[in-house]
């Protein structure tokens, strides 16, 4: 196995991944947070981490793949006390019980993880269903003195923490003293000690929706709690990947590094990777209406599959989405415009109509080895080399689509199949359908429809074909231009190649 | 809104349903051990549930709908001490981690509820989720004095309870003599006082793979007692239906009965509803092999619609067996023969085509009214009546028969869809689409495919049809038989009638 490269947010650096068990890779992701319909930047994210699973089941790993579900503690603008919670504010807003609540859009999640053709995680876990362990914990960090207890909550003493430990501040950058410095304007402090505390148990008020039994009273776990305690159970308390959003370095991983330091005396992860931003036009996405244009600059995933958003010209369908999110390396922000996906569209198409050409494409006759054998080669090898160096899927793809270009030579006959030996070609089929397939995880939306639907959409084609191809043969117009209107209308288009006709659906 | 009378398992008698809570109407119903792949008994059952949602939603209530996970605590053979747990038999033989195992068969329970259509709960709350509910649930029994604990673990005290509470035996008729008698024979009653009694936490041994810390040490939740304090959290201490298998009314669903009033000094539910059971060719389906025949008397869901069962001629589609579970009362037993089903396609292939004519159809003209529009306004009351009389599918469904004769009639000119009102035809078409769509949870599979795509053979349809009519009119014989011969190959199958050409696809 080649060696395989991760850039670690930690330490800055970019360093050869070793697993910690020999049995699984564990690779822990933070999941959403289910009160309301998940974002198209979240979905960016899933989606950096879906390839990376990809990747290194691909390279041969057994995965144990962890992303939580958050159905509790997540408070509003990710503030630790004195804010609303997520999930009793939506309950409350659409006259539901919490976990009715959670369940709605945990399905919701699940359905757009499936629409971008997301692999299901190993193991699920939600907030909720880990409350012993989030306890345990907390007893864990009180016994090793960095926590404390007042009335009814315990904060974690960040302060005493980053004393005794060099670690805290590393991931962010954020070291104590900015923290205190920015903390003499802030108010709404409660029972901390210092500013740059964090709860990890905050006890229910009589309104609270959501609480449980604690041994300090009726309460509910903070939000950083839930994720040292499912990532240690699931994954053991030192372990392989840690991945989030750049925007949850700081307080939320942050935090889990001190709580996990907290209770288990070492740092859980050894490598954190981190993914960049979806920009919108260049701008960052919020929901907040600008006065100017009446609009916010924002687009929900199910707005631009079905051509509702204002920024875009035409729906566009997930896998296009999906395509774009390729183009980008996962640490780079990707801007979201329409020329931009209209531009992926097109790739997309190329990539797959390229793919299908190799499927189909048979070798024939004699070898004749060239220079083109060893192009092709090296083509294969240096996408892998990229994969390698910190998942760099769009370096890979530019491999893929010089690739492209000689299977649109050898389909066209302007080069020869021939010119490569029949062990490159075989390897060449396998190697173009394990990327596009199983590693990008693209489906191809392009040859339209579900299985049995597409089986008789391909009959009905294929004798479509053969009356245009008779009635052009007799000269009778009429037939020919009825069928051209039909496929227009459906938007089907032919190709006419030197193999035959094919066809595509434009959607 | 007209009563709705529902048959209670535990009086044994049909009564009329009233909400305990103004709010909603709780529905609880036990879900599926998600160590192994859904039964298609247990399908049954989901759906025979899934109808009672479906209907209860239809009458106007706002229903709350729990359906559990049990992920933890259920031990082979439904026993509660000293056998292999089921999680951790699969997890060994997977090597997986028990909830790797339960995710992954989690999703596949997920999938098939999706294959039959049947609808989403609104929470699904897991085992290993409410694991502080289940101890604090445990705690007030034994503060109430109807458990006790012997080394780590805790047993609920039935002999105590059924002497103090003539509940106990009521619904599965099975009274503590009985049971008295019958564990004479029995062994492996570990710590318990009496055979009659279960477990409600059990300690773990040193190789338990799921434990949790509890007030009598580290140990996980016994089967039945996940259902008693979900239920309570989510529907209340007293709630509508409690919905189950029959196998399930002993020990589960009395176990349930004798831990609510234990800790909460009341019966839990209004209506305990008991689904029959599904057999194969007359007998219980069961894993072992028959020495005689070599095989086991079995079948899973996916061998029935992918054919592979040696039961049955052909595949049948999964709302062909929807449309079979209709054909039975949910109290009955419903036996699964390859000529039942067989007949099963037929009729729901009628049911959908008397929809679709239906819908399509035109009220044109003048009224004239006639005992046809009482005939038509009697039958729609009667399939409401026979629902409201404890959820009589089948009766429904033979009214919903009786107007697809007068629907066909209409469409082949032999009676005047003017007969009846048009109020009754516009009242028919919603009322119709409701049953088949809303009610009974049916999709139209004939057809075929995704919106998308069956846009697409629509719009070939078309034009083939129109093809095949102008080579009939000019006698062009060669053509028409080419069109023949394409459309059986794909299994379309074509209908002349007065109105055109109509076609369907048969799976």
């Amino acid at each position: 196995m080649n060696p395989l490269y991760i850039h670690d947010s930690l330490s800055g650096e970019k360093k050869e991944f070793t697993p910690v068990n020999p049995d699984f890779v564990g690779l822990y992701v933070c999941g959403p947070t289910v009160y309301s319909d998940v974002h198209l930047g979240n979905c960016r994210s899933f989606t950096s981490f879906d390839i990376v699973y990809r990747y290194l089941m691909y390279k041969g790993y057994n995965v144990r793949y962890v992303r939580n579900i958050t159905d509790a503690g997540h408070l509003e603008g990710d503030a630790d006390i004195n804010a609303d919670d997520k999930m009793a504010k939506a309950a409350k807003a659409l006259k539901l019980e919490p976990m009715e609540v959670a369940h709605r859009y945990t399905l919701g999640f699940h359905k757009m993880m499936d629409v971008f053709n997301n692999l299901p995680p190993s193991v699920e876990p939600r907030a909720t269903g880990h409350i012993t362990e989030q306890i345990r914990m907390v007893q864990d960090i009180l016994k090793n003195g960095y926590a404390y207890e007042v009335d009814g909550s315990v904060y974690f003493d960040t302060v005493k923490f980053a004393k005794e430990n060099a670690i805290y501040g590393e991931l962010s950058g954020r070291k104590l003293d900015d923290l205190q410095a920015e903390s003499r304007e802030l108010k709404n402090q409660g029972d901390k000690r210092h500013s740059a505390d964090f709860a990890l148990w905050i006890k229910a008020e009589p309104t609270t929706l959501q609480v449980w039994e604690s041994p300090w009273g009726l309460g509910f776990p903070g939000w950083h709690l839930e994720c040292s305690a499912m990532s240690t159970k699931y994954l053991g308390s030192e372990f392989d990947i840690h991945g989030g959003g750049e925007d949850l370095k700081f307080p939320h991983h942050e935090n889990e590094i001190a709580q996990n330091c907290g209770a288990c005396g070492k740092s859980p992860v050894r490598f954190w990777m981190h993914g960049n931003m979806l920009l919108l036009n260049g701008k960052k996405m919020s929901k907040s209406i600008d006065p100017e244009t009446g609009v916010s600059n924002s687009v929900m995933p199910d707005e631009l599959f079905e051509g509702k958003s204002p920024f875009f010209s035409k729906p566009y369908s997930p896998m296009v989405l999906r395509f774009l999110m390729l183009q980008a390396h996962y640490r780079s922000p990707l801007d979201l415009t329409d020329e931009g996906i209209q531009a992926a569209e097109k790739g997309y198409i190329r990539l797959m109509e390229g793919q299908r050409a190799l499927a189909e494409m048979k070798y024939e006759g004699e070898e004749a080895l060239t220079s083109e054998d060893q192009q092709v080669n090296a083509l294969m090898e240096r996408a892998l080399k990229d994969m390698d160096d910190d998942f760099n899927v769009p370096k890979a793809l530019a491999s893929l689509f010089v690739l492209v270009n000689k299977i649109n030579s050898f389909k066209s006959g302007r080069a020869s199949v021939n010119a490569i030996s029949k062990e490159t070609f075989e390897k060449l089929q396998k190697f173009f359908a394990d990327f596009v397939f199983v590693i990008f995880g693209l489906k191809d939306e392009t040859q339209g429809g579900d299985e049995g639907s597409s089986e008789i959409v391909d009959g009905l084609m294929e004798f479509i074909l053969e009356m245009r191809q008779s009635a052009r043969a007799n000269k009778d117009w009429g037939t020919s231009d009825k069928i051209r209107d039909t496929l227009n209308a459906l938007k089907i288009q032919l190709k006419d190649g030197k193999d035959g006709t094919t066809w595509t659906v434009n959607n």
